[in-house]
């Protein structure tokens, strides 16, 4: 079994992989540009982690397909900042502004490519699942963006709305990796179905948390300012929650506020986040992320791996969602 | 071996398959009108005739595949549509047009990945061969419509630029489904190889061939106005042919002509129309396609399958090249 720091240092290496060829460089330099800009290869190391518990020697087939999965995250990501019209991604500009449009449709569509090229080293006996995982997840992934798209233009968006949309939009690709994992690694079927619930949840669980910390976060810690989502009037889950628990009233003034343009962002994320508060969204938010972090771990311990095996994800699992939730 | 009847029949019900989900609507209804605009199926038609070189009951693990194929190429139309800003495809509006940018960007990315859930239906023994063909073409076609976007940009564009781009836009998705085919039917490594080069082969008639009847064609048989890529300054065999030929002096009579623009169309399109036949630019356009089509039938013929055998795929060849060039 590899320890942690062996896994931190061998995906650490695999990242200055030359994923991409080099011509045309039209093509090919985005891609580069995008991996380069600060991606925290989680669900690269939960693949490799997940394959530890049973797998023993590291190599290729196990790790090309681990960073085709990061990979794809980052193409989805150069896609979504279209659709969003976002302006930069972890303080750089995106590719659609630093280049243009066409660049990140096309560099994207070529990136999602070079994720089924890191893919197909997966070993022959066990391509067929692990193709099927990823591109069923991948298909899941679209129609939870959807999802996201459509409930811009819905007034109201239910709790079971919200957590459909962000089961396929992001817990998908951290319940694939779990499993994908396994299956790499030789875990029994049962084991690796214990391994996708256990990524799903944590998956939910980390969706939740990055909207609790887009209103409730250190912003020197969050590494961005706070309240980009109540003043873009996201479908979080917060706002979801808050129109369930909000009186008549409560909503009147609620779209009210939602209302504000950007010019009155200060007084827009206070007063939102006051509502928040007042409700006791804001415990509800932290009580529910602790939730699914118990059925993700619960889901772990039914997989049957032996008792310690899995503390690595264990950790993990903390890591990505906030302590301090 | 299927009668072309018997293979036409089954791509016809084929293409009545329920190729996507339906929730939720807003990504899987321009997937589906896309795939009812009249495409011709002349890939996926290409990969069953070459695997019926060799195979023996065509079955879902063939057809699939094969119809991953078709999937594959509406959905670079769909993005391309995009990225060239085309309002109209075979007489319908565009999913750009018809829906929105956002849309035809998610129901595109979404089209791949349906295709690589088809592709996966191929015999898990031929999986990983039939995986990296379909792959490292789609990578292909990325650098072919990049090139082809950065020629926009460029004044002067060689011969052999115009070749390696259609080769990769154009051609690779060509000799993708012959090889597949032959893969998949079980032919030996060489004549898959020779299956591929015929596709090349093909693939350059064809493209050079569509260059040529969007000024040179029928309106009528063609089922577009003629002079299109005229109007658009389209860097296609004809102009790039037409630019080595020319003298200074025409060159710079040429540049006046593509500067004219689109209230003159009708004067453009005549003009440049007549210094391509001026130049011998036409009958040399003829004379290159005869020379593909020969270059892909001796491929064909080198690939060792028993004579009488590849009668299907000469007819196919001379259906898609159109017979009176």
């Amino acid at each position: 079994m590899y320890t942690l720091e062996e896994i931190d240092r061998i995906l650490e290496k695999a990242s200055r992989l030359e994923v991409a060829g080099n011509e045309p460089p039209g093509l090919y330099e985005p891609i580069g540009y995008m991996m380069s800009i600060g991606g925290k290869r989680i669900r690269p190391k939960l693949c490799l982690l997940a394959w530890n518990l049973t797998g023993e020697t590291l190599d290729a087939s196990v790790l090309y397909p681990a960073m085709a999965l990061e990979l794809y995250h980052e193409f989805t990501l150069m896609h979504d900042d279209i659709m969003d019209r976002s302006d930069t991604r972890r303080g750089h500009p995106t590719v659609y502004r630093k280049w243009d449009e066409n660049t990140a449709i096309l560099s994207g569509d070529a990136m999602m490519l070079l994720a089924y090229r890191y893919l197909s080293h997966a070993p022959a006996d066990k391509l067929p699942e692990v193709l099927n995982l990823f591109t069923e997840t991948a298909i899941r992934i679209c129609e939870g963006q959807q999802y996201d798209m459509d409930f811009e233009k819905m007034a109201l968006v239910t709790m079971d709305d919200y957590l459909g949309m962000i089961g396929l939009k992001t817990a998908a690709l951290i319940a694939c990796p779990a499993k994908m994992g396994g299956l790499l690694g030789g875990a029994s079927p049962a084991a690796c179905e214990a391994l996708y619930r256990f990524g799903w949840e944590l998956g939910l669980a980390f969706q939740i948390t990055d909207d609790y910390l887009d209103t409730f976060g250190d912003e020197k810690v969050f590494g961005k300012r706070i309240g980009g989502d109540i003043v873009e009037n996201k479908k979080t889950w917060l706002l979801v929650e808050t129109m369930r628990r909000a009186s008549p009233e409560q909503r009147k003034s609620l779209d009210k506020l939602l209302q504000l343009g950007p010019g009155a962002r200060e007084e827009k994320v206070a007063e939102v986040r006051a509502i928040y508060e007042e409700l006791g969204v804001k415990e509800a938010a932290e009580s529910e992320i602790r939730s699914y972090r118990g059925k993700a771990l619960d889901a772990l311990a039914a997989a049957g791996f032996p008792a310690g095996r899995t503390e690595q994800l264990v950790r993990f699992t903390d890591e990505i969602i906030s302590r301090r939730v």
